[in-house]
């Protein structure tokens, strides 16, 4: 099951009781962690995440909305006791960063702090179950998104008619990838006899502070759920150009190009205390948009 | 009126909802922010203290429990078009990571931070109605402590007595200070007749992150308000030692010697849901004390 939980969907400045940017992205037991805003280890209290059970985070700029909260998660882990190595995604300049303050509080990490400097769109994590490519996104600064993409078997195995055949598991995993199986008497069972098809691997695109750009659809071509910013109601189109920010309608003509099944909006200005507009905009233009909100579980 | 506002009263990791520490003293229409803690700004949302409103920030050291706060601070007060110069306090360090996390994000403050290094204990800021000092407080680090004094004029307007009299504003200043009113036709009037005695100046001092030290007593003799940190119960005295932090009953203790009118205790350790025990045990040494508990103002 792949899941996004938002921590905090505003941009810049803190306003209205929404925090600056931060999710979780849930693959069963695994959690990642996407911009670690100011007072995100707050959120994570207040919604039950558990920073024990983070392992890797992925940041995707230096603009502070997006990672003040870092330092405070990376000591309050260590504070915490934590032995587990831990992997911190993102532009290079942040390790000096990290550093810096851990040198000035006189502190070293009791686990391994592994940082990876994002350089070139590849997949920089990579297990059984998951992969996660990082690709450019323009902004005014260096900035990265995130592709989350499942990985399965091709069919699963159908336990009634494995049994029956007396196959063993040493056998699944040819079976997953459809081989048909054959018995140590030589005879033949088909695959499709004893699998059963798999829903799709699912796939989910973060795509962080992002001018309103073309390029970007490529890269997330037909994805299941894409997170675009929307700091901006479509009226202040100019603005957002020049801050190197989207609209609704922007963002939303994105998810329609790249023939998302789902969009979802996030990274909202302070200027905005009601965001009813935000969904009302997006959805004439692409109808399957839901708001970002705090706290929110969305299933992929 | 001299009044201290905690916005954070826990030491290292935000729990049970307390925050890392900040506090704010307001002097009149001026406010100090003392140490700045990650979720600072959102604490002042919270408790309505206007960030336009602060001009001086003093960081008493730089464990991340007590400034991780500030680069969001500072970085909001420029979004928000602050034109008014801002005067920060801190050890020198950090000078240095507010750059580079500025540099970081092309970000350029559009107001003037003036950053001064406390370098030795001296008066750090002076007006015409307070002075702020800085002393050395025993921390794992660097650390210091603040110690605001009011400044009164000696003595008060009698508004009827100055009219009757006929004397105008520009003697007023003589008044404040005891001198006696010679009119154009040298008769004397008794400046005890003209002005009321004034209250005493209060005195305000904050003791940051510190062991156990009776070096601090002579700093802050006879102060009005004590705030001492008291991370553990008493039971925990050598833990508190080996970390350089205090109990409740050594915070206790050095108000006591030091004369001080009244005890502020905080910088509770994450180990304590409940903090009766603070008070109870601090209470049996110091009777005059408080706990510094968050969005509660402590008038002086």
């Amino acid at each position: 099951m792949l899941a996004v939980t938002i921590l905090g969907n505003n941009s810049a400045i803190p306003a209205f009781n929404r925090h600056p940017t931060a999710q979780v992205v849930q693959n069963n037991e695994q959690i990642f962690l996407i911009d670690c805003g100011e007072g995100t280890q707050l959120q994570m209290d207040r919604y039950k995440i558990r920073r024990s059970k983070i392992n890797h985070i992925f940041i995707s700029h230096l603009h502070g909305d997006h990672y003040f909260g870092l330092i405070g998660l990376l000591t309050s882990m260590g504070l915490l006791g934590r032995k587990t190595e831990l992997h911190v995604y993102a532009p290079g300049l942040l390790r000096s960063i990290i550093e810096m303050q851990l040198q000035a509080a006189g502190a070293v990490l009791p686990y391994l702090l592994h940082f990876h400097p994002l350089v070139t769109e590849e997949a920089i994590f990579e297990d059984k179950t998951i992969s996660v490519r990082c690709f450019n996104v323009t902004h005014r600064i260096e900035c990265w998104g995130f592709l989350f993409k499942e990985k399965k078997n091709l069919r699963k195995i159908n336990p009634q008619e494995v049994n029956r055949h007396n196959i063993t598991a040493t056998y699944f995993d040819k079976l997953h990838n459809r081989e048909d199986y054959i018995s140590p008497e030589n005879s033949i069972i088909k695959n499709e006899l004893l699998t059963l098809p798999m829903p799709l691997p699912k796939t989910y695109a973060y795509c962080a502070d992002t001018l309103y750009d073309e390029q970007l659809i490529d890269k997330i071509n037909n994805v299941d759920l894409l997170y675009h910013e929307a700091t901006y109601l479509d009226d202040l189109k100019e603005r957002a150009a020049k801050r190197f920010h989207s609209t609704t309608k922007e963002a939303a003509l994105i998810a329609k190009k790249a023939g998302a099944k789902k969009l979802l909006l996030g990274h909202f200005s302070s200027m905005y205390e009601s965001l009813d507009e935000f969904i009302t905009e997006a959805c004439s233009v692409f109808e399957n948009t839901e708001l970002a909100l705090e706290g929110n579980c969305y299933i992929i």
